[in-house]
């Protein structure tokens, strides 16, 4: 299904809910089955938010889905994680930097949702480019909600999510037949600046257990591992993954604490819990033996 | 870092795990620290394995990386899940087909990886071309750890994952402020083909609760969120999502059994548990009120 901007919608909320007769009584119609006015230009439309995942940190770790909407975008809208080559791709596109960064002017995300509004009403294709996966922990779906709810059309397409490629890329896989069934993912860092209450039962549970934002709350998240007589399961902390500037510590329960103030990890970084952090060490094993024998074959 | 390929690993195995003085000693070193001969043609190295995610269905939600890894592989091995249109940008490589399919001949997981470790020695680069992310439930790390052990060299890259963006493409986000915190992604089959016991834990927690392959357990899943007072749980199931065959189904926990007959949902499908099941609602129902008030105003 096309919008009136020429954008085929990946989520538009169409037939699924719908019967079949319903179905063809909607045909031609946008989003929600809401009839839209087609138009060749962006003016006197009701301003569309595509809201964008931009991957991890690789520049190439983005969809061709998104590019091809960047190349068509009014107006960027991007955040600190999002690297500014990514920008290249909407080269006439007005870009807005509206992240948080040192020394800079912060917008508030009430201020971001107003600034979508209006822009999209003047300029017509706004869109927000975030980091990593928007629908992950990304305020995505508010910014859509606010969006609709000034009469927006809205549209959005996925990013490779951080909190699956950055342990994939360490070869650390959330889950491993006989390792890991299941992963829990979850914010160290709640709304109420609490740990999250999940971490306790997460600690209770089979799962490759994944925190973002949570090494403020380390000791504590240490605790209740250990409760649990988990003091031996395996541990890894990816400071900056898949930049330049990535770090990684490993360790168990028990030993993590310390190689943190070893190597001085901090925010931002993904800390991943569970048997699957033996991959990495195995594959290393493996790469070694393989050295050896080529050494021995020499 | 650029392997013998001239591929740069998004994953190689190099600098976390080493001090900067092991670091410079590594220089010029492939995956691991490993040395590796740099060739200009494939014949004679020891052969590269690049394991590749093709995201949920939309041949458009595939990386820019993943398109360019595919125009330098030798040989493609690829999945059902894979839409075949992908093939296109390794027009001179071998694709093989060995995925599962009525009335064809099935891999067996033990093929593939031998098939993958020969086809690499005798032709150089082969990519593994697999549905969704590889390293969520898709065996991409075994098969990694089988191509390195054969001595090969080994590299991914990370695609869009079926168990967040399908959610997301329905306006089903996993995470929303208020709402969930966290989310516990769960294969519905284990290896035992038994329901895994972290489902009846996941069901006394906070997350947003996402089951791949469950629907024939589905009563049974059911009943865990009954016995924790959940009936009124808001639930989705949607199946062969972001494809032209998608189905949406909708209901509480209570309810969703019904539905399921009423719509013969069947597998493949995704079954979201959690209160962001209501985000979808929302947006209808905004959207229903701006068609209302245009309708007023013409």
């Amino acid at each position: 299904m096309k919008n009136s901007f020429g954008h085929t919608d990946f989520n538009d909320l169409n037939s699924p809910l719908l019967t079949s007769d319903e179905r063809e009584r909607e045909e031609g119609t946008g989003v929600g089955g809401v009839p839209i006015r087609v138009s060749d230009s962006s003016s006197g439309s009701r301003g569309l938010l595509t809201v964008i995942g931009a991957g991890p940190g690789d520049v190439e770790l983005i969809t061709l889905k998104a590019i091809k909407t960047l190349q068509r975008a009014d107006v960027v809208l991007f955040d600190a994680l999002v690297a500014t080559e990514l920008l290249d791709y909407a080269p006439n596109a007005e870009h807005i930097f509206v992240g948080k960064r040192k020394g800079c002017y912060s917008y508030q995300q009430e201020q971001i949702n107003e600034l979508i509004v209006n822009r999209a009403k003047s300029h017509g294709h706004v869109v927000r480019l975030k980091g990593g996966d928007p629908f992950v922990f990304g305020r995505g779906a508010e910014e859509i909600q606010y969006a609709a709810a000034h009469g927006l059309e809205v549209a959005m397409v996925p990013g490779i999510s951080s909190c699956l490629s950055v342990p994939a890329s360490q070869h650390i896989p959330v889950t491993k037949r006989g390792a890991a069934e299941s992963f829990w993912v979850i914010t160290g860092t709640t709304k109420a600046h609490r740990l999250s209450e999940d971490v306790a039962l997460a600690a209770k549970s089979n799962a490759t257990v994944v925190i973002l934002m949570g090494m403020s709350k380390l000791s504590q998240i240490v605790e209740l591992f250990k409760r649990e007589g988990k003091s031996e399961t395996p541990i890894a902390i990816i400071q900056n993954g898949t930049r330049k500037d990535e770090k990684v510590g490993l360790g168990t329960i028990a030993s993590i604490e310390n190689e943190v103030v070893q190597q001085e990890l901090t925010n931002p970084a993904i800390i991943i819990i569970g048997e699957v952090v033996r991959h990495r060490e195995q594959l290393l094993e493996i790469k070694k033996s393989h050295k050896h024998l080529e050494e021995v074959a020499m």
